[in-house]
This record gives C-alpha cells, sequence and structure tokens, in this order.
C-alpha cells in the first residue's frame, strides 16, 4: 500500500487536461502538496493508505480556478462609486484612491478579496495594485497562490515616487519571493509610461521571463500597434480587459501568440465594450479568465463571470458560429489562466506532478438538480454557496463552506469600519 | 398598543414604491398576510405588540421578486440537451417533452423549480406549461403566488387533444381558482395557431380581464404586425423572450403599453437575440424579468438574471445612453412583473395593503462587504445563498435559508430518478 497525504473522492472528477474528460466514482491523490494520481475511488481504496480521506459525493472536483486579472485591495470601495461609462468613472474612483491608499487599505482590502475569491472556488489570481509587498504579504498568509503584479505607475503615487523607484521596489520584491512556489511575479505598467521604459521592461521581461500585464482599463489604453512597435507582443504579454479587437488586431495578437484576461462584468459595468472570445481563441490567442477590479465589478465571483462570458460569446453571435463548449470555458477559467502566467506546468489542470489546487462543488443543490451534464452545471446553474471545498497546495482553505486562514467576522469588522471613514468623508 | 401579526426589522428595507427609497432600520408590520405599516424599527417597537418580531441585522428587506415567464417543470430536463441555437434545441426538447412529460412530471418538475425560486428569492411566478392544474395544485401546496397559464397548443399532446379542448380546461381551471387569492391565470396561446383561435382567446381575455402570454421562444414566432391586426396589442399582452425589435415594432409595442418579460439568460443561450431594454422602456413598453423555461436557462435565480440584464443593457448602451440605475432594475424585477400579471394593485412593492410577500438579502457575506449602497449590491454582488428568507402573505416559505414548505432531499430523490429514466432511455 502506497502512502499519500490526502485523498479526496468525489461523484464526478473534471481534470480539463485530458480536454472535456468526465471522471465517475474517481478520487485525486495528493503527496506533499502536490497531485500524485487520480484513479477509481475503488482502486484508490485498494493501492493506497492515505492519512486522511475526503469523501465528496454528489460533488464535482476541478482545478481550482484562476482570476487573471484583479486588483483585490479595491474590494473595500465596491459600490463607493455609481456605475458610470469608463473615464467618468475612473476619474471618481481615482480621487478615492489617491485620499485613501496606504498599507493598511491595501492589507484590509486584499483579505477582504482573497476570502471572496476562496469561497467561490478561486486558487490563483493575478494582482495589480500599490503595496505589492503588502499583497504578498496577506497572500501567502492567506495560504493561497498568487503573480503579484509589480505595478510601474507613470505618475507618482502614495507607494512610489517615479517609475524607476516603483520598479526597484518591485523587483525587490521579486527577488524576495523567489523561491517561494506560492508567489509569482510580473511587471505591470501603468498609465502612459514613455517609450524608453516600456522597452525597459520588455527586456527585463524577456530577461527573467516575466509576465507583462498590459490593462485596457485606462484612460488612455495602449494601443496593440504601440505595443508592436516596442516588441511588446510575446507570449510573456496578459492583455487585461481589452475590448472588441479589429480584425487586423486579432491577427497581430493571434500571431504573437499573447494572452488575453477577458474581464466581462467590469468591462460592460464601465461600457468598454468586450472582446469576442470565440475569435480570439480562433486567432491563436490564449484568452483567461478575469473579475477586474472589484471596485468596477463589485464580485470576485469568477464561476459568475464564466457565465456572462458564456452567455455573450453565444447571444451574440451568429446562428452559424461554433459553440464553446462547456468544457472549453472551465479550460479558459483554469487552465488559460494558468497559462497566462506563466504557470501551466504547475497548476490549471488535475495531471500528476503540478499542485493540488482544487475546488470542489456540490452539485446537489436543488438548483443543480438533475445532473446529466456536470459540466453544463457548472457553466450554467451554479451559485458561488455550492463551493463546499478549496485546497491549494493539498491545504484546505475551505472546509465545506468555512475558511480556514481567514476570520470572516474580523474582515467585515474592519470593512465596515473603512465604510465608515470613507463615507463619512465623502459627505463632509 | 396595536396589534400585528409579525413585525420584520432590518436595516435597509427597500420598498419599491416610492422609486428607489432607501429605509434604515426600519420595519415591516404584517397582519392577516398583508402589509400594515412600514415605519422606523424604534416607533415600531413603542407603538406596536407584535405576536412574531423577527430581527435581521445586517440584512435588506424588500419585495419578493415576480418571474414574469418561466416552464417550471422543464426544470427535470434541464442539462439534458446540450446548447445549440433556437431550432435545433427546440426540436430536440420537444421529442423529450412528448416522450416524457405526464401528470408526474409536471408535477415533481414544478415543485423543484419553486424550491428553487423560493431560495433565491422569487414568490410568484408566471408559467406556462402543459398539466396547469398541476402547476397550480403545486404552487397552492408549496404556499406560493403564481400566475397559471392556461396553454392553448396548436396540435394535440397528452394534456389536450385540440385547442378547444384546451381552452375549455382552461377555462374551468380558471373558475375553480377565482376566489384564490394566490392563484391567478393567463391565457397562453402556444405554437402556429389560427387567426380564428386567436381573435377568440383575445375577446375572452377581454373579456375576464385575463393576461394574454405570447412567447416568441417558438419555432416560428408570431409577429408584432400580426398581433396588431388581431388587435393583441393592448396592456393585457405579455410579450415573452422577445428578441430585438425594430423601430416601428418598439413604437406600436409602446403605444399599445404592452408588457415583455425579458430571459436574458435564455434568449442568449439559444442564440434568439436580446431586446434592448432602455428603449422598450423609453417607448413606454412595461419590461419585466423572467428566466424562461429553466431546460434552457438551467438555472431560475433571477437575482443573477437581473445582474445579466443590467450589464448587458449598460455594456452594449452608447457611452451617452442614459443609465438604468439599481433601483430601475429592483423596480423591474418585482413591481414591473406585478403589472405585467395585472397583479400590481396585491403585490411587488411594499405599500400598506398590499400583500405581504417579501425576501429578506444578508449583506453580511464578505462578497457584499463593505456596503455604501444595498441596491447597488443587490444587483451587483448577490449570490443566491444570501437570501435569508421568503414570506408570500406573511407566512415564511424560507426561514434562515431553511425551506419550510418543501423538502429539498425528497426533491433531489425525485429528480435523480427523472434522470435516470430519461438518460437511459436516450442511451438505448
Amino acid at each position: 500500500m502506497e502512502h499519500v497525504d490526502l485523498l479526496i473522492s468525489a461523484t464526478w472528477v473534471l481534470p480539463v487536461e485530458p480536454h472535456a474528460q468526465v471522471l465517475a466514482e474517481h478520487a485525486v491523490a495528493i503527496a506533499q502538496g502536490r497531485i500524485q494520481a487520480i484513479l477509481p475511488t475503488a482502486q484508490a481504496l485498494q493501492r493506497l493508505q492515505p492519512v486522511q480521506h475526503i469523501e465528496r459525493p454528489g460533488h464535482v472536483l476541478l482545478p481550482g480556478l484562476v482570476n487573471a486579472h484583479t486588483a483585490a485591495a479595491t474590494s473595500l470601495l465596491r459600490g463607493a462609486v455609481e456605475a458610470h461609462a469608463l473615464p467618468h468613472w475612473l476619474a471618481r474612483m481615482e480621487r478615492l484612491q489617491q485620499r485613501w491608499i496606504d498599507a493598511e487599505f491595501v492589507r484590509d482590502g486584499t483579505e477582504l478579496a482573497l476570502a471572496d475569491m476562496v469561497r467561490s472556488g478561486t486558487t490563483c489570481c493575478a494582482d495589480v495594485h500599490p503595496y505589492p509587498e503588502i499583497v504578498a504579504q496577506c497572500v501567502a498568509q492567506a495560504r493561497m497562490r498568487a503573480c503579484i503584479g509589480l505595478p510601474v505607475h507613470a505618475s507618482s503615487n502614495a507607494w512610489a515616487d517615479s517609475p524607476d523607484e516603483a520598479l526597484d521596489r518591485g523587483l525587490r520584491l521579486r527577488d524576495e519571493y523567489r523561491a517561494d512556489p506560492m508567489i509569482s511575479t510580473a511587471l505591470a505598467p501603468q498609465g502612459t509610461l514613455e517609450d524608453a521604459m516600456l522597452a525597459r521592461l520588455q527586456r527585463i521581461a524577456d530577461e527573467l521571463e516575466l509576465t507583462l500585464v498590459v490593462s485596457m482599463a485606462q484612460d488612455t489604453p495602449i494601443t496593440l500597434q504601440r505595443l508592436e512597435r516596442l516588441g511588446m507582443l510575446t507570449p510573456l504579454l496578459l492583455l487585461a480587459q481589452p475590448s472588441q479587437l479589429s480584425g487586423a488586431e486579432l491577427e497581430l495578437a493571434g500571431q504573437a501568440g499573447i494572452s488575453v484576461a477577458h474581464c466581462p462584468h467590469a468591462n460592460l459595468k464601465l461600457r468598454m465594450g468586450v472582446c469576442a472570445v470565440t475569435e480570439l481563441l480562433g486567432s491563436g490567442v490564449n484568452v483567461a479568465l478575469g473579475s477586474g477590479a472589484p471596485a468596477a465589478s463589485h464580485s470576485l465571483d469568477l464561476f459568475a463571470e464564466m457565465r456572462t462570458a458564456a452567455l455573450l460569446a453565444n447571444g451574440l453571435a451568429s446562428p452559424q458560429a461554433p459553440t464553446l463548449t462547456p468544457h472549453d470555458w472551465l479550460k479558459i477559467a483554469t487552465l488559460n489562466g494558468a497559462r497566462a502566467l506563466g504557470l501551466d506546468n504547475d497548476i490549471g489542470s488535475l495531471r500528476p506532478g503540478k499542485w493540488a489546487d482544487l475546488c470542489c462543488v456540490d452539485l446537489q443543490h436543488v438548483a443543480s438538480q438533475p445532473v446529466y451534464d456536470p459540466a453544463a452545471h457548472l457553466l450554467y446553474a451554479l451559485g458561488r454557496d455550492q463551493v463546499s471545498d478549496v485546497w491549494v497546495a493539498g491545504r484546505a482553505l475551505l472546509e465545506q463552506g468555512r475558511l480556514t486562514q481567514l476570520d470572516s467576522d474580523d474582515l467585515r469588522t474592519r470593512a465596515r469600519r473603512w465604510r465608515e471613514r470613507i463615507a463619512d468623508a465623502s459627505h463632509s
């Protein structure tokens, strides 16, 4: 009998790799935080000697979702600025951020968002926000996984006076976490940087093999043409929240093999337009899913984003266009996200050798009955309350709906305090 | 001290009428199933002597949602036919329905759907499905409220051999429930009926003041031009699941003051196109919200439909177009639904004299923190798990997340049995 730390058995296992596989009555065996094997539960019980066996009848086990673009700390501002088109919303949001963002704000907002993410099945997020060292600390304490964006701002802010200072601090942070398998880093140019700085960031990205996140949710977003001219259209590029791309842009993006973080809720709310996922995938772009800043989207529920993305892609397509299947969407929300962050050898699917980052979903809820096709229900019928358990590197962060590393009551108290301060100040 | 049966106090009360009102620390007083008063909680405790006082700190109390178009029993088929554009999906679904629909199917499917609706805050639904007498029985037993569509099919089915027989049986059902305040009825022509039958239905609708439901989710949907020619464009008309209307159609619909049941999930999933809510409202149409058949949408979660509808209306509008506010959307999901069913004097808002049909939502979830604007969170940040309590005519159907009238375990068992029968038959 082979020893493993943990065996999780469920009615269905959706490994994402191989594509579209649905394994009935299977189990995932975990040792030292990594997936050891995926096998029929009956076999597992004969062959393996697990320290712990978790049984989840009526549940489906799948890779934890990857939120490929967020700014977690802005959760403290969700609902503070009414919905408006992007320029107006950005202007008001930036005023609030300039007034309130400090290390304490970033800690409280990030932890609140991490709790929200874990409860809705997300095991890894790519974050871009000032004070990335605080974000990294919060993620490490919460035992989650993240790709921490190292923001390089065009203008000064509370965290850094200049692009050079920001880059310096960012690279030191990168060195600090270099040996940490849970925390990776990405370069994140912000605002209107000069060509020389962008080219320098690209050289660093190439040298260190870092993802380079460029967000289109900006006052004057950078064009694909400029990115191409600067040699930035590479597989390291993660283009966040793009609007609809033109045919020429699609071709450029596809040939370069860039990644896109599609954030349908935030884009729709801010009237930015949404990219056409089916066409992007067709052209060779790696499409991942994100929430964007919760200050815009309110929610960090990636299952809800996935449903909106699928309905939108399907509903706005011509009747003849190919339909992305539920399995295609699950891949977008997991493995494609991992690939966008350069982590697809480590996470994003249930494959032996990868980290055991999983979520478990209860399909026994009356809203998911009966179950003909578990993948279709994950896409179309899921409430985040059905996420029962979440593991990152084999450690349970959510156990039957209860957070193990974060204290909801404490988070609520801190959030309420921020709301009182911010609302009082804006009324005075 | 005045006697009342029930006093429910919450941190926020959103009565929907008057428009956009947010009442802090208020309570709803209920006597004999109807709303007696809405007043500050402190005052209520001085003036009133309630038999029961339910306190919900951190919660928001609002009218129960009205699902203006569904076919509840089809919940047993959700996921049984893969997503396809409407004609293909309809053909396959109709084969399944012809094979399986009988009184038992309708009972099990309807009860499953009612459980789902109550758990997600819906207190009233408008249903169109064969065996309406079974649907009415299920609703009555579940103590919910419904407008039961009396289907008049062009072709014969298990329930009725001819349009005449269907109409006859429908009108007898209508007579049976005439004195029941919980069950109302509507006429529901189905398929390609002849002009004479449609004109006859319109005469009956006029005479009895019945809503007339015409669904556009059909193989050969009826045109607005034909409806006009037959004199069917009146405030009694509820047009369900329309696609985008042309300018001329918008004008016709608006002048006639018809209602529309907007079902974004089902329409997007079946590639039917979606109507433009902002334009419909602008032209004078009463827009309500529905789920459509759960066999298409999978889900009966109207909060999720509301979010999709709002994101879609906002995201696809021009940057200059007016934005519907969260309060506008809450009105669409409640009072406009009631008006579409001719029930706006009785339900749809929290106004003294109306039935006490309410839902209570917990905003203390980490995903809804902090709360600057409870209406915006109801629209953009809500999971159906946050619906804590539901009352219909003052009776609790959901108490702190537990169903009082329906047995989830039993519903699950029956749903599983149907799935086994249906899946076995389709594999053999």
